[in-house]
């Protein structure tokens, strides 16, 4: 999209610098290997987010050499976890010509502390080797999961990404971080500042301030390791849901949910949607102009705990008029074999699957595409349902499937909404993504933030936060510009960009 | 305690610039007014940590202007919010002979959101006054306080401070902010970096990195005003303490606590203590040989639950040998009254005090110092008995008496450690202080780090975190030169220097 502005000279020099550093078998650059990392869903002018070459560091100091070298040229990296970051770019960079720094072979389990109920673990740590790695632990501990369990830990999370078990605010799970800074250097966070200090990942501040926020969405640096919290696997898991027919009802449910969730009788993090949301095992409802909706939410606790939850969810909920409630139990040891196969009560149990995945290619088959477009609200009824149908609105003139899936916060709301397409068909590709512009324009107008965007709309999404000028951008790029003095590390990463490179805005 | 670093002829010259711009009465320079914002308890050599002058901004253009201000004269400001810090040097800043920006004047609750369970507050606002608008919104909404109901909400939320409440981790309370930044810019974090959002105080993250974390304990801007999240007046509430005598207990219970509370039977942050901690309406146990221990935690919800979970803890609690076991139960709307004077029942039920003042003079009457010293460690029961021992240990020779108030985090311990003495005492007072730096050398060998620490030991306290050369206070520091190039904000806050004050470490 944007003029090259990449001296790709200097990149191939860089490379080989690398190759030399790191050994032949950790770089590729056929054209094979590197289309392996582009966006999978864009095919449109289809060498607008292509990378030079992809580097695989195997540990922490070739991670740092990747980055002297790159210090050394002046050239750019974009780093990706496992690059699963799918609906908003895959691994593909937002400058052309970068460096992929792929983090996938660092994928060690460094830590399972059983007593305090964390993992330690490296980028390449995919959801179902960690939750491999637990139940070889005996099993006591869940970890919270998103839809897919073939991403990263680390990726997610700093991507904002959520699950939907109690512990589903994925951000919120990082204790403690290693990360190389853009000049090279390696630093801890929190206690682990401190050499061998016994609570680097079991108490979530340290001395001075927390600089942790700094590397989610960030091009800060490369997290090589986090501290991540687990929930101690419960006596009972009771996966709940409610269907309702009519968006009306949208309103007095988001109400209730609030209060219980506020009240905290639920306490993981619940999914409205249409279709894919449902507790049902059969094919997803695409139909856009569709009113049935589904919400599923879990409790889990001491059998007895649970139940009393049960009877005030039971009692709050059902007497909404229109709404059916119903539930189906688990043992906290059961996992395979009960719940085999049921996305709904997999998630909620941090059982990682790829079930959704299969939803996903029904609209347009094994290549169907889709672009999230994700507005944040304030969990009050009335709101998300304008919220609601703004985007329906928006999405309407393509006639085409889309799903919405909401995801609940006890006093706040992602409008997940995944417009579906046909990356073959350039011409409607095309439109959908043009049609983003004005639909972020709308959204913004009222008062509504996006919480992730897809790397070709992320100067458009960091222009809507405008407070006193874009006083936070101005902020922000001027930390950049001081930690990462060459600009080399994932610029324009949210609309971050480096000073040389400000111009591609 | 250093030499003065700060040109006196510029900082005379830019508060009657700030006079001019703010009017004659929000300049205080009077001894006797000045003497006010002195560390409290500290008395030997009384000129090493006094102001040239305080200002009291009424707004937050105020702020700005003061701000613009001293970054035209290049003069050091100290900010306070109350300056209500006890134990850690009070008001008074870090470099003497800095301006004192004292934010009391700016004491408005902005808003009351009984739908989605928050606050806004100014840095003036304090827990009485929070408190009270709660109350005059129809009491819905607890706020989680700490023990003296005389400080700012956002000073002490800054400092991590904690509650006793299940919302006690302040820090974490904390959803949205606006910042005076040292170059007098205003800027808002999260959703609030949009003009508008209506998830400002809903939502915790925006798009982009979290800047957030960078003004807690920090010198990187001035809050001016945050989102405080509240918790909703639950149905019933249980007071609950353990009693038992004997040091070895501390780990069967400690190891029991941190399964309840992994498992979210008790959830709040619960408190151990000798003496102080005891739900007992006496006086603290303040004899150092004491081993008499008591614990408090509170269980908050629906009748139904908390009696399930009074079940829980009684059977699990109860077990251990030479654990008594007890609860007072109330009402939520229960507030003065039944819980008149009974500091354990009020903290947890967010209502605020100043008991603890009073236990506090105990020892000497009412000028009676004290310096805090508060390791962190994980909460594993032989690692919270060891470091109480430690600390114990390091106290001994002094035959004084001293407070061991643990605050229990899920997977964390604070071991508060709090040293009395009489300020007027000056060669017992100056060996207390000096005894500071060995015994941090001894906890920081052991791999325990301090959550907070008195304004003298700063520098100290930061060399403790020495990962890799220290890179954590490097990258700090960068961060400082970029966005404060005139070094004008907290100097020395944290052992954070700006680059021209940077020999004062």
């Amino acid at each position: 999209m944007d003029a090259q502005p990449v001296d790709q000279e200097a990149v191939a020099r860089a490379v080989d610098a690398i190759e030399k550093a790191l050994g032949a078998d950790a770089v590729l650059r056929s054209r094979a290997d590197l289309d392996e990392f582009r966006d999978p869903f864009w095919v449109l002018g289809s060498d607008d987010n292509d990378v030079a070459a992809a580097v695989l560091p195997a540990d922490v100091e070739e991670v740092r050499a990747v980055v002297r070298i790159a210090n050394e040229f002046k050239v750019p990296l974009w780093t990706v976890s496992t690059g699963r970051n799918y609906g908003y770019g895959g691994a593909s960079p937002r400058v052309p010509g970068s460096i992929l720094v792929n983090l996938s072979r660092m994928n060690r389990v460094l830590e399972v502390n059983s007593e305090l109920g964390y993992a330690v673990v490296e980028p390449g740590v995919r959801w179902f080797d960690l939750v491999d790695a637990l139940e070889d632990h005996g099993g006591e501990w869940w970890s919270s999961i998103p839809d897919l369990g073939w991403g990263s830990v680390i990726g997610n999370s700093l991507e904002y990404g959520r699950g939907h078990t109690r512990i589903g605010s994925h951000a919120e799970n990082v204790v403690g971080m290693e990360v190389v800074l853009p000049n090279g250097e390696l630093m801890r966070t929190g206690m682990g500042a401190m050499e061998g200090n016994r609570a680097f990942h079991a108490y979530p501040f340290g001395f001075g301030p927390m600089v942790d926020g700094l590397f989610f969405q960030s091009n800060m640096g490369i997290v090589t390791q986090i501290g991540w919290r687990l929930m101690k696997r419960p006596e009972k898991y009771a996966s709940c849901w409610i269907h309702f027919d009519g968006d009306e009802i949208i309103v007095p449910v988001i109400d209730a949910m609030r209060e219980l969730m506020l009240d905290e009788t639920i306490n993981n993090y619940p999914f409205l949607g249409r279709g894919v949301a449902a507790n049902a095992e059969g094919q997803p409802d695409l139909d856009p102009d569709s009113q049935k909706w589904a919400l599923r939410f879990a409790l889990y606790g001491y059998d007895e705990i649970v139940e009393a939850k049960w009877r005030i969810v039971e009692r709050v909920l059902g007497a909404i008029p229109g709404v059916e409630i119903g539930r189906k139990t688990y043992d906290g040891t059961d996992r395979a074999g009960p719940l085999d196969g049921i996305h709904d009560d997999k998630v909620q149990a941090g059982i990682p699957g790829m079930e959704l995945l299969d939803l996903y290619k029904v609209p347009f088959g094994p290549d169907t595409g889709h672009l999230d477009f994700s507005p944040v609200g304030p969990l009050i009824g009335a709101e998300v349902l304008k919220m609601i149908r703004m985007v329906r609105s928006m999405y309407e003139e393509f006639g085409e499937p889309y799903a919405a899936g909401c995801m609940l916060l006890p006093t706040s709301i992602l409008v997940v909404s995944v417009m579906f397409f046909d990356p073959k068909d350039a011409e409607k590709t095309k439109r959908i993504y043009d049609n983003y512009d004005p639909m972020l324009k709308r959204i913004a107008a009222e008062g509504y933030g996006l919480y992730r965007s897809h790397i070709f709309k992320m100067d458009a999404v960091a222009a809507t936060f405008d407070f006193n000028d874009h006083a936070y951008l101005r902020f922000v790029e001027t930390i950049k510009d001081a930690v990462d003095p060459n600009g080399i590390l994932q610029a324009g990463k949210q609309g971050i960009w480096p000073r040389k490179l400000r111009a591609q805005r």
